[in-house]
């Protein structure tokens, strides 16, 4: 069922992750979806305790479809109580309740259970299934960019800091790097989903209090034991594939925090690629270009343009998630067993965070395997600043004859002079008095020359390539 | 046309905002239709210029009509381009050749213009009208807080700081000050809302060349004078009821940051406010309590809780505005004409700081005119601490006699004996020596008494109140 | 006095504001005096009302010199309260008792104050006294642009979207944009300024009960008429020169929210001439430079470049000083009659958004009045993209000729052409059957060259610096 | 030396962490020492690969004491390049020159390095040693709350949500919570601290282009094979006892953004002590107090107050971590080979984080310690609810009686009645006719006692406190 009005967001003001696989992960039809999975995945790990019958479990477990329930119904039911589980569990019972076998196995549902246990289970699954998806996308891209460094591992360029040329680097160096992040991104990723997003078990205040009473009620075996809440966790996690806590994270939100933290992480990582991709790409740049299909970055106005459409949309997720992350993590600071306010902040930050790096994952698969690398205009404009690439090499050479502070001011005067009248740094050094019978021109010429003059730059992308 | 898909946020997570006026306010579809509008505005500004044939300009704007294009295939096809509006000005132009004497129109949809002119021109729009809802409801908010302040003029209970009983205060001045805060917030928004904000009209690059290239074609009279741009400004701003900008916007995001900022401010505010209801409605203290109607604030796990539900909404909402707003507020640093990645970031978080904004106000609205407060209750609190509230008069009256640090020594040792025995402090204070002959015992008692101390808490509140 | 371990920041790691006025009139010293100058104040304020011997407000206001205490034995004694008040009161009483005269004036030292009202008048007063230097160095930031625009009204130049060239624009335009958001810049610190920060008086809780108390011991006339607390905090506030509130803010936290949001604000706009610069300074672009005292942008391995300093030292602070004001704003969701914790989290942040800001706005005078603008440069980098930057324009002519569809498309395939091979976009359009006999090829070539298509640049300009 | 104006910041702002180990480990004098630590284990590293005479490298090694050098002026000398190195470097190479063997030596201070290998090389070591004393303090935290929550496995009290009595929990359960969160606090950390935090060795771009020159002039053995640049940052490594890097990474900015997740948790975690202790020590709970040495909490105005003064620190470093540590990652997103604001954005933000969650952990270890509880009080305001608190346990009683909606509607009733009479919930049930002769007087009676309702938090405390 959908609601009428139900349009309120279709991704029309987020383009990084409209249509993208993290959106429909993350959409409120596949939250519902998780929330109703959790209810069942609970119905069956109390039948697996004898705390239900295996039949009600069933039942349950079948009626548990997004689709037969009303999103929009229950979203503006949610007013009431601050969350929309209450109206769920609601419409769930009366959805198991029309079923064959449904009005005994109703009273079964979300037994001794509690709002926050079922939405935060539910946020743990869409959040491990989004995971899933970032994963692979970033995965993908490390591939592509790990192909982009071997391709150009010795293409000579200008490594620029604060703006303006330095000395001349590799495309090769800094493919690697964008894809070292990217593996630091999914490392992150990687320890809080390999690790184990838990499972949420609690009951109405994190002693599972109500669980325990129902499964009494119920004579479920070993019911009063002290062992039952920690079999029904270990259950109720292997029925929903999560991971059990060590104790019920109502009010200790590490889990959310840790996904804010990685997720973070992850949209500065491909914001780096963005940023990157720009600086590359503008038009007196010209050294990158995006992939281009049909229609992809064209102007309204301008029908020249080649937009970097993909780095843009990366960027905007970028300048997004850390101040969402943030807010998330401020959330930590709740009072009590359960807080008023803090937790309900957390959900939509969490899925937002959750789709704009879902959606800037997706994108910067295509615009790592897509991307245009023009190695001869790099050659060019890495000559407009030429021999001053490498002052550096000429103040380490001249030093040892000059002393260092005079070798500096050397190059310095010779510096200005080359880029005020445009000849040569080595005519104008081959000049210089203080060098005459050191070097020969031909010395000269090849000091000045940033070609071979990348230091460590291939050795480190072999080694940053090397699988371990 | 609704998608099929397209409940990708239908309110579940964001009960604060979900069915508000605020939401509806800027959902997909009023987005999409504050773009047509600003389509159909342009081209009437166009007209009254000359630029543009009437006819075309009333084609266009019966034509611009959000339920007539698909929203969902809108926000698929903003990826292409990194913003909805090319793809809507394709399916717009084809809706508007679709009509009676349209493909005449057609020609005129978008003259001279850019997605950022209408994207922005939209986002003003939607602003404007989403501010006019919030305004309303924090002025009904400032009535019931009013109404509160002044009943409850001369309720005595403990002015309560670092957690603990201070000294005396009234429930109307802390009413007041609630109230005050939402005028502040008013005050913020409506220096926002009334200045104006601004038609965006750069065309390509922010200098309107499009625009008056087209007027020269199309001959319009004056196009070749330095005035045309300004006309059409001023037309366009008519036809919006925006305001005319001093320059071009597109790189120059004053609008979207003062937004930022007086939305955060009114999260805050409306912050505290909730703050306050929750720390009165503890158990424990049970100064307020919330509106109560059928259902809401119940518990799914306890039925006799009633819980502090509009707090927690206002809470969530104050947790995350603020953030959303500085995410917002660092797009100002963008580069050149037009941003690649910082204008596209700003679109989503403006929505969500005004529905969450507006969700809140509407929120606050139930709470102010539906609060329940129990003067007794406070009363009795203050009564726990009783003397020990009134130990600052005590300093000042001592003080004189024995000196102000003598009299400090000799308050904080009766304070401890008091808190220690329940023995009353003015009964121990008349039997200190060096208060013998100095205070009967009557005057000590009503110096110990907390009822008269409340300073000129109720002449703040006729001051507050005061109609300026 | 200086504790011998008292280095804790003396600007190491903040260049953007080490050594400049702000940091100075923000420094601890700086706070620290402003607090006593809110404590002799209220003495002075008390005296005129008859509640304190004007001898002894002489002797306080004589007594309070910041360099007569020790910072460093008051921000450790801090943490035994959470503020650093208590000690200063002691600190200071002890002083102002060792003057000749003291002893008795000691007794009306912090007579019915409070900690709060106290730390947030001196608050207030420091941001006063930064706000004055901030205002002042963004309206020589502001005339300097203004020149710059003026200068360059008619200065060509590629205006640039998405990072590469759109359509032209002129220099004069962009810096009249960059003058602008320094103006609202300036107008929004002008808000809060103008306006007037309020003194903070509100006694323990908010209800000046112990300024009424020591009135009536102290016999000040009218001290039993309700007007006594407006008439106290009307003198408190011309002592200070400050305003007095309508009610006591101690939790009512507008003013830090409006610094912040007009900080932040400010933050962005430095940011955003910062952007512009760096996009303009990069080698291949060279359109700006920063000015280059001696020293100024080198690098210590690179002695011939001149980094753009200044505009990494205003990124510097735009990147930071939004999140600040955001956890500044966040504190306005604070509880009861003074907060536990947002109150005091507040202070190192307020005072690190003004010296951020304030050596930013300091920074930014350098950079404008100094700035290189290398008008040839934008010339031959406009030729790069030559005619394909005034496509908008063919497609305006064309399009009544062709069709609005047929036009773009003849226009995307021709500019691919010229792209592709060099040859001047107006001599592939002369070879154009579509176009055959209605444009002469020295109208193609008019049509096509950029120097002309600046739009309403000029008027822009012109209206932007018209006096008002 | 000392500068007569460093007084900028002394603590006076900041009491969470004046005067505590995080503060000395983080202060300028700190930074500036831990640079000079990596300008003199670079030449040792470099000593080692033969590079550097072993001579120079030991009066490098031992010229590098920050008392030689002066803080104030490097700070302001740092507006002229936007860091500090360039004129740490020219100082520390005079320092070098004046000893004994120095002239010689000084030629190979910071030889073939670039600011940024000593700025991040100092940060890493900063930031490493102030790990290290917070990770000791989370540890003594962790133990102390261990021993209560041991101490008060049983200790009952009310678990409360959305600011409510909700059903019983354990003081234990609760302690034990604090405690995993401090415990995940520690893990995030150490997995940044023991992984290793990494030296910063690139050299101009990256390349490590002037490290390998110099070691060529200087004929360093093995200059010319590839192996070099990697035995250099393994030297570098050990010699610094940080972290050899995958790769360089001054435009990879993952340790930093690791650090800034990892503290802004511990900033959380503690945050949620501070909130419980806040709301456990409000005058009406009272079930918590603050240990209370000599002056600690006490109040200027109240001199019987004894305030939450170490939760009230906490809670104002948790306010202001998370918005810092977002600002650290947003400069993820940096560009080229080094960025021109981002990375200098970073060094306040990343000292900032650093003390304040220091010194929040050393001021928890205090509040751990010391916290007084009540078990006689939780049990009297566990009273103020009794039977309510347990309505869910008789829901799952009831509900096989009546049907789950019956039992809830009954008790929802029931529970109003109770509020409202004060009755006992027992004895109200007890006259309910649809639950006559089902149960006895007692059986009502002992389902309506909280005592024994406290679920599985005994065994939830064991588990937590189990030795793993």
């Amino acid at each position: 069922m959908t609601h009428p009005t139900a349009a309120v967001d279709s991704g029309l003001l987020s383009p990084v992750r409209a249509g993208t696989p993290a959106e429909a992960a993350t959409d409120d039809t596949a939250w519902l979806q998780a929330m109703l999975d959790a209810e069942a995945a609970l119905a069956r790990a109390q039948a697996r305790l004898g705390a239900v019958p295996q039949e009600a479990a069933d039942v349950i477990t079948d009626a548990a479809r997004a689709d037969a329930l009303d999103v929009r119904a229950l979203a503006l039911a949610a007013r009431e109580t601050a969350n929309p589980v209450v109206g769920l569990v609601k419409a769930f019972t009366a959805a198991v309740a029309a079923r064959p076998g449904g009005p005994a196995a109703a009273e079964y549902v979300h037994r001794g259970s509690t709002s926050q246990d079922i939405l935060d289970t539910g946020a743990m699954l869409v959040a491990s299934r989004t995971l899933a998806l970032i994963r692979a996308d970033l995965a993908r891209t490390a591939d592509a960019l790990a192909e982009l460094a071997a391709r150009h591992r010795d293409t000579l360029m200008a490594g620029r800091t604060l703006a303006l040329h330095a000395v001349p680097t590799t495309f090769g160096l800094k493919a690697a790097g964008w894809r070292q992040l990217v593996l630091d991104a999914e490392a992150r990723l990687g320890a809080v989903h390999d690790g184990g997003l838990p499972v949420s078990l609690g009951g109405a205040a994190g002693t599972l209090a109500g669980y325990l009473q129902y499964a009494r009620l119920d004579a479920a075996p070993g019911a009063d034991d002290g062992s039952y809440a920690r079999r029904l966790a270990d259950a109720f996690a292997e029925e929903t594939g999560l991971a059990r806590p060590t104790l019920p994270w109502h009010a200790l939100r590490t889990p959310p925090a840790d996904l804010a933290a990685a997720l973070a992480h992850t949209a500065g990582a491909l914001g780096k690629l963005a940023a990157d991709v720009q600086s590359l790409a503008r038009t007196e740049v010209a050294e990158v270009a995006e992939p281009g299909p049909a229609g992809r970055g064209s102007s309204s106005a301008m029908p020249h343009k080649r937009n970097p459409v993909l780095a843009t949309l990366l960027r905007s997720a970028a300048l997004q998630v850390p101040a969402l992350a943030a807010a998330l993590t401020q959330c930590m600071a709740c009072e009590d067993e359960r807080s008023a306010g803090a937790w309900h902040a957390e959900w939509q930050l969490l899925r937002e965070c959750l789709r704009l790096v879902g959606g800037a994952a997706h994108t910067a698969v295509e615009l790592a395997e897509g991307i245009e690398v023009r190695a001869e205009r790099m050659r060019e404009n890495l000559a407009l600043t030429g021999a001053l690439t490498v002052t550096e090499r000429l103040a380490a050479v001249l030093a040892p004859r000059l002393g260092k502070a005079e070798a500096k001011a050397l190059l310095t005067k010779v510096s200005a002079e080359t880029a005020g009248t445009g000849r040569p740094l080595h005519t104008i050094l081959a000049e210089e008095e203080a060098l005459t019978g050191h070097f020969t021109a031909a010395e000269l010429a090849a000091l000045c020359d940033p070609a071979d003059y990348t230091g460590a730059a291939g050795e480190l992308v072999d080694e940053a390539l090397r699988p371990r």
